[in-house]
């Protein structure tokens, strides 16, 4: 079994909403006439990385160029956790499924003497993760599966519209990358489409992706159990079941590529080594593509880390993007603002 | 192993393009004025059927009637077989495969004494039908894998461009429906997002259904094989390995639109026994739904089958139909034109 990346949630957001109207207009001048232009990524500082972005997507929609792609290959993967929002101090889906034990608990009174769930119960952190990667999956299975797809997907619903993060006491989808929101307006304002990759689970995400990034739920790929068709009195439903059916994190990601968008990426977008291979595969585009990695480095706003972190560790994908001169962003220094509850109204 | 449904492919077409402007136009008169309309399926002759699919339209699209169902939610899936294109003699798709047999021969000299591809090389169908669904499977597998994504869809093209159907010795992506083409148009037009659900394999598919159809690949959801990704010389490659991934047929169908779409379609259309739980799972909608069979009752224009039929049988499917009042195409009746290449210029 590959690493299972768990991945997390949050919904509706009007806040985002509001909160993407946030541009600001930036006066130029060339020789004969003043020209209003509105600035589609206000929330990045000006510089090289800013400069790489609008360049490129600049080259690749101008008719005539040499570097032009037709709007059908216009493909951009985003990665979720750690990359349009945050992953700290656990991967938001991991959290979820905690809390989901101590909600379930009382239906399972076994769960006070057994493990993995007696730590998660006992607030057992250190003990929990001493049950490496097979505890962790035990404990997704036993929160994720045994209910039908329609089930699950109000019960995260509802843990979104009241779980708070515990360093910045928001809701997790609150969480989400200003810069990020605006850097997936302005791609889909010049025709590319798209899509999360992340090995986060698909029908974790589904439910709420629409509404914080504007992505469509058949615009997502991701982790996934096996489901059963039933009909049950004559109501067809589908069951989610307690096995895994696929991980979409580093060679899955390009498999999931395949299977779901059927395409190769031109854009994509990650933060750690589980990103590798997507960016790899992107980088193998016979058109000029683009490859984005989201270093952490604002320890203040948000979090640092890279090379020796547990969660979304950036080590590998560090060194490949440095030798093949990949964009990487510099989150302390290239975004002036983190979350869209830091905009001032 | 669940019957493996397998479907074929056609390719480019302007032809299609050109053909689809066949709109006629209607003059209708009410109390203060004539008003001239364009008629969207001028394919399909008046009548109940085509009365219906207007109706459910034209109420679920307006805003402000009871049935208004949200654009998002607007979800469309068609079967291909016998649904969007021919599936007689044989599915186009084990056409291709038999036909890649003999193109591959030379290389494997072992298949001249090896069942079931003796049966093929031998033009003995009656033979290679007694291996069974494990023999048509050795075929499939033996034709469709063992090389790259990139490969495996060039050598789709290259077929589609040369391939003849043996009754109409047309292009095989000249066999495709003028009323269905009519229909996808017709609901793109009213918002609705078109998906192909089909027990074809997806990657064979994918090659020519966004000419075709007008269908983007990542709106294709059909029957895969396992796939592997690997680096070659700094290059990465996706290999299609000879192992049935996912068959997308029967109650499979419902399972893959959960998973690649995320949400239940309000419209679905299908042909054969292969497509009712896809049209049970979507009768299920809590929006106005509408579900579609394709009664192949045309045995001059097309072909006449159902209960019977080996391939494509619709019997199961039609007692549901009937019971549930479902709508019928009755394919001799309701359609004036079969392919596009029949309309007079």
């Amino acid at each position: 079994m590959k690493k299972t990346n768990f991945i997390i949630a949050l919904v509706f957001c009007a806040l985002i909403a509001v909160s993407c109207k946030n541009e600001t207009t930036v006066t130029t001048a060339d020789e004969n006439q003043k020209t209003e232009v509105t600035d589609p990524l206000p929330s990045w500082n000006e510089g090289d990385t800013k400069n790489a972005i609008m360049t490129y997507v600049g080259e690749v929609t101008s008719e005539g160029s040499p570097n032009f792609i037709p709007i059908a290959d216009r493909i951009a993967t985003f990665d979720n956790d750690g990359n349009l929002w945050s992953e700290q101090p656990l991967y938001f889906q991991f959290i979820f499924a905690i809390e989901r034990v101590k909600v379930m608990a009382p239906d399972h009174p076994e769960w006070k003497t057994t493990q993995p769930y007696q730590s998660v119960l006992e607030d057992d952190m250190k003990k929990l993760m001493s049950y490496g990667e097979h505890g962790l999956l035990k404990i997704v299975m036993a929160t994720h599966a045994n209910n039908t797809v329609e089930e699950f997907e109000q019960i995260v619903k509802d843990w979104l519209a009241t779980a708070k993060h515990p360093r910045f006491k928001r809701g997790y989808s609150e969480m989400v990358y200003q810069p990020m929101l605006e850097l997936l307006a302005y791609l889909r304002a010049n025709d590319f489409k798209t899509f999360i990759v992340s090995g986060g689970g698909i029908e974790f995400m589904r439910p709420w992706v629409e509404g914080v990034y504007g992505i469509p739920k058949d615009q997502v790929v991701g982790s996934s159990v096996k489901t059963e068709f039933v009909m049950e009195d004559g109501v067809p439903k589908i069951k989610r079941l307690a096995e895994l059916d696929f991980i979409d994190d580093k060679a899955g990601k390009p498999l999931g590529i395949n299977k779901f968008i059927g395409r190769k990426p031109v854009f994509a977008s990650g933060n750690s080594d589980g990103d590798l291979q997507m960016l790899q595969y992107t980088d193998s585009n016979t058109y000029p593509s683009f490859q984005l990695y989201l270093h952490h480095t604002d320890e203040e706003r948000e979090w640092a880390y890279d090379r020796e972190s547990s969660i979304g560790r950036l080590d590998k994908g560090l060194d490949e993007a440095n030798a093949k001169g990949w964009t990487v962003i510099d989150m302390k220094n290239d975004w002036n603002t983190i979350y869209p509850f830091q905009i001032e109204d």
